[in-house]
């Protein structure tokens, strides 16, 4: 590490505050001048920031401070054909990414799933949890706490019901550690996420065991199980538990990625000790990659790439010599309503996939499950036929020089 | 789940190929047809994809089937005050998102930063690794390789000096499991992340190795380490490993946030029983919303969100009784050069932080690990205080109809 | 390694078979016989092996190729006090372990306990899981049998119970991965651990949904959860699930271990930030060194030390200023019925804590539980007085010369 | 849970202290005064407990409050062929336990090892490490800190020399967490686990560098690496690392285990799915079984049992059809020299390996590897043939009654 010191120059004078506008803060007039003050740091006034025309009115109470708008390019890959609950779809599927040769590879692994008759996606379940954590004097009164819980169910359930049409408390599961009593609750939340939903019941909800059951403390987001990772939900599932799969004849392997089931199933088994060593709840190849760039075209909360990236590639020789393959992903985090879903660019991608609005939330969830299954096949194929590397010299010419 | 089966209608034909034109694909008559392509799925051409005014050209080499761009919501958090390499910074953090209250609550822990003095931030490390594996006859084999790869690092750091000027090979770690050989690799990367030089590099190596040594299969992306939180990653990092930390004057806390440091360390004390039980890497509170916002903002590989959220956050009481705060980010996965880094509103965001270019992607990564630093105060002390629910009924007004 | 590649002297000619007897196997004769080729190894016939009085005859069942028994010297530590769900017991805790210290350092944390007025202990859940993984044609069969399995449960539940009249099925959850189905079965199992009841039914079980289902492969062990600590099992439990808690006031620490809550409280949060990075399943200190020393007294399989130990230790400042101290141990696996349990110096170490026999099992792990913590509590306040190093030194003389 | 609550009696009187002779506690006349003790309790003094033929003295220095000594069946397993270090061996392998079956499988695991020739089995790397935290005033400091140490290598490993003449300090890697800099030591031991002298050199290392580099708090103990499972240690190993391999001719596989290289490949990739969504670091199938019963015999400290049995099984089909099977166990904690190994029982079972005293702990760690491939290919082979619950049946008498 050999860092330049020269820069940048001394500031002459401390920031100012963002200016706001409690009144309406998405006025041209507001946005402007916060354009003025980025135009005080860097010289000139934000171009490309400044230039989309998407209404600033369609940003509130998706942001603050609003002074534009990003850009990332965006793609399309496909078509994917795909067996879902809503009957057999053929889409175009939007990819906003600036990694050169992703959305060239998922187009490629959907002609594999093509080949194999297109695949066939499921959400197999669904729910929301959050885990708030009450504190008792000892462990005797949280697990008294623990037991009393059980009963309370029905009067929590109607609890939720109050603040919400949406969403349902539909499981409670008191699990003490020590003096602590996690309280594992699970919510359906319709087409929305639903994490603002589930939060304000969270809280409704402990609140009323915590006075029931004299707790000494409460913490609303004790287990926090947002946006990571982790253990508990790769076994549980959290969002929407989908799975993806296919069977590609041995031929259209060989025409269309020029390898065999058997040099994908022997890279699948060396993945899986490397896996294993690393430690991680994402035993998949390039899930993030496919569930960032549809999250991103799709208006969704690409925080939750984290989450949802979770899950388990399968390959399988099938007894007449194909290639069955499968992409199982428990934790998928993403909604058709609410969040950023409903206007500009989102729409309009949601919109190309027939996935807007209402009673899509699932449907989407099996498209991306179908596009990741895609992106691995893609990606494995390129992989076992050394074709990797050269790949991404052609497309990617976007690296910095070597 | 109760799924409405009447949507969407059936497809008369089956989609098209995508056009492509091998020649140029960027040009605005080949973007045109594929939107066209879009209008005759969705009855309509995109409007907001198709309205941003950064030139098509930009996005070469960065998708494929570019259709347009994708607009997500950029606000802006700050000032930050912050204790860099390159010396003491007060910037403004641009942040795209679509979460309500976001923006607002990392400005709030940038008052709170403020009232401590800024925070410091540093880089401690940098490296991008890429684990091959090698398979042998079996482990007498792999073994022998793994002490004859000691002895090569000389040649194989020059074989990767060929192929670039940037990255650098800085170690060979052989680590035998069974018959399978993991090739640790470790690279220096300048300014880029720089995962193509490093899958290149890694690729000439392990067959150089390969050849060497008699394996009978080598899988370039063996143990693969890309974009998944992983225990390995943890404790070793990858990218950039960077550190933020602050004292916060009990009373700025009480003023500012309502809480005192007592409660906060009780708080976090909480938070680990939760995520000890959850098995998890990320032990930072809301480190995936403040990366995967600055990192659309300023142009970086959302994906990486997966690895450069993992971290660990960390509250004591001083013994002035004041809360010291640090934030651990040991895989931060970003660059200044490269990628999607380099144009458009990217490059304008880079600007506004003065991190554009070279010799500026350990600058970028101190301010971000201020910028989580900030976010996981705030919303803990949030949460301390009983606001949480509240700020997210006033401010985030873009949730489904309850 | 400098390894000395003198020794030992090559063997003249191939080891014989070691004889058996099939028609009875534990006579004095065949047990001689045995003895016989062990001295053909070492010169002479073992001495101490073959020196315990227990009868051979009690060895049937439990291991085969019978040479005689190894012995490891027992301590008792305690008094123990502790309120379990059968009343307040004092005991002396028998432990057979060469670490020296280790029954010392024990003995010293139940003094702990009771200045606390001793520990209270308790059995939260019990439950033996197995989960046999079936395999289908297809994601689309595993998930129709997933759902078909819901409603066999009567009729899977009266399978079991035909095998046996002390355990009992009592929990189904089909957990689709892929193709794969996971069967997480739950059974009670009396006072015994279990496990042949369980495989065996689980093998019956598993057969029944296989047929019923039209599963392509089936794997009784699939997800084999014995004998290995895992993050599952950590939220989950196995076994039986149990806590021990006390609170230790502040003079009592002073007085006994010269050392303060809030140290300890110090000292247990280094610990967490530890083993965060370490990424473990048990968070506790000396869990396994309590745990096997009691199963090898009692007459436990020691395997299974590697899940029982996991869990996690608290320790908090109560208002009063004291130190609330409590073991979580979700996994324990122990019984008192079965097994090494029934004979011998196991009977005698179940007798001497009152835990020998039907309706002892949670008992015995309530007495486990508040061993742990007094092991625990006691190790910490070595730590925290610094007098860990001291103690071994004074105590450990079974030390190699150093 | 249906406890009954009749029993035991209620105690009239509080229990004794156990008496101690502070001069010298391993007389016959004071284990006397203790087992008196035991029959104030259990109204008869312990049989078997005292009826071992082993010295009183040697207990010494290895447990306090000496009682007697437990007894656990020995039986022994195969002959076992194996290649070490030290040369071809065939040895008996002495196991102590009390699951039937056991022994037979182990030994039946030797016939299939025979069957391709012995195992071949090397240790690959040994050392012990140990994890100091330091916890400075805040992140710059701990930075600071952790570039100093690198230079102080040398006068460390002096400090080290001076302790002991059979460790050496051969590994420091300071790794700061926010304020905190976890010491990462790694020590050889020769052919103790060393742990004792491994503890005293990291107390006066870390005293050393916590007192150069102004360290507020030292915690000799903070990343307790020591009998648990845990992610770190999967990857970077800790006492001996050791891997067995063989190949097994498909004859021999029909022959003696009634099953194909092909069904043992295919159980073998259903337990990776299941191991994958378990999070453990044991991915083999029953080391923890030999592992403690070899350790038992063989007078090791079977609370390590939770390190040991970590690592991975590995199975491929050979271009030649036969099977490949290795067994990696990166975490052996075991010595020939120390703690229990030198007397009684375990010294008689050391030498029927040919494994006692100095220069012999990787061998004895060989034999380990080679005898846990043994096991988990005898215990697959029994599942892929459905032969599991048979042999339990027949074998495993001392079950409950069901």
């Amino acid at each position: 590490m050999s860092q330049k010191r020269d820069e940048p120059k001394p500031q002459a004078a401390p920031l100012a505050a963002i200016p706001r506008d409690k009144a309406d803060d998405y006025t041209l007039a507001m946005v402007e001048q916060r354009r003025a003050l980025w135009a005080s740091v860097t010289g000139s006034a934000p171009r490309y920031v400044a230039g989309a025309p998407v209404p600033l009115e369609e940003a509130r109470g998706k942001i603050e401070n609003l002074v534009g708008f990003v850009q990332v390019p965006i793609g399309i890959a496909g078509p994917l054909q795909v067996d879902t609950t809503l009957g057999k779809r053929e889409v175009y599927v939007p990819m906003a990414t600036t990694e050169g040769a992703l959305v060239a590879s998922y187009s490629r692994g959907m002609r594999l799933l093509a080949a194999g008759g297109g695949a066939r996606a499921r959400v197999l379940a669904e729910g929301l949890t959050q885990n708030p954590i009450l504190v008792y004097a000892n462990a005797a009164e949280a697990a008294r706490a623990a037991e009393l819980v059980w009963k309370y169910f029905d009067e929590l359930e109607v609890i939720v019901r109050r603040i919400t049409r949406h969403g349902k408390l539909v499981a409670v599961r008191p699990e003490p550690i020590g003096r602590r009593l996690v309280l594992s609750l699970g919510f359906t939340t319709g087409d929305a996420i639903g994490i603002n939903m589930a939060a304000h019941a969270a809280d409704l909800v402990s609140a009323e065991v915590a006075a029931r059951t004299g707790a000494i403390a409460r913490y609303v987001h004790g287990q926090d199980v947002e946006k990571r990772a982790n253990a508990r939900a790769f076994v549980e599932g959290r969002g929407r538990r989908a799975v993806a799969d296919v069977t590609i004849p041995r031929a259209a392997l060989a025409e269309l990625a020029r390898t065999t089931p058997e040099a994908l199933v022997a890279l699948w088994r060396t993945y899986t000790v490397g896996f294993a060593e690393l430690g991680t709840q994402n035993w998949l190849v390039q899930s993030a990659n496919g569930i960032a760039a549809m999250m991103l075209a799709c208006g969704q909360d690409v925080a939750y790439v984290t989450e949802s990236a979770v899950g388990m590639l399968d390959f399988d020789l099938t007894a007449e010599g194909d290639l069955y393959a499968s992409a199982h992903l428990p934790c998928l985090l993403l909604g058709t309503v609410g969040g950023g879903s409903g206007q500009g660019t989102a729409a309009e991608c949601l919109d190309l996939l027939g996935c807007r609005g209402d009673g899509k939330a699932n449907h989407l969830a099996e498209i991306v499950a179908a596009t990741v299954l895609a992106g691995d096949l893609s990606l494995m194929a390129a992989f076992a036929s050394h074709e990797f590397v050269a790949a991404h010299e052609a497309l990617g010419r976007n690296r910095p020089p070597t």
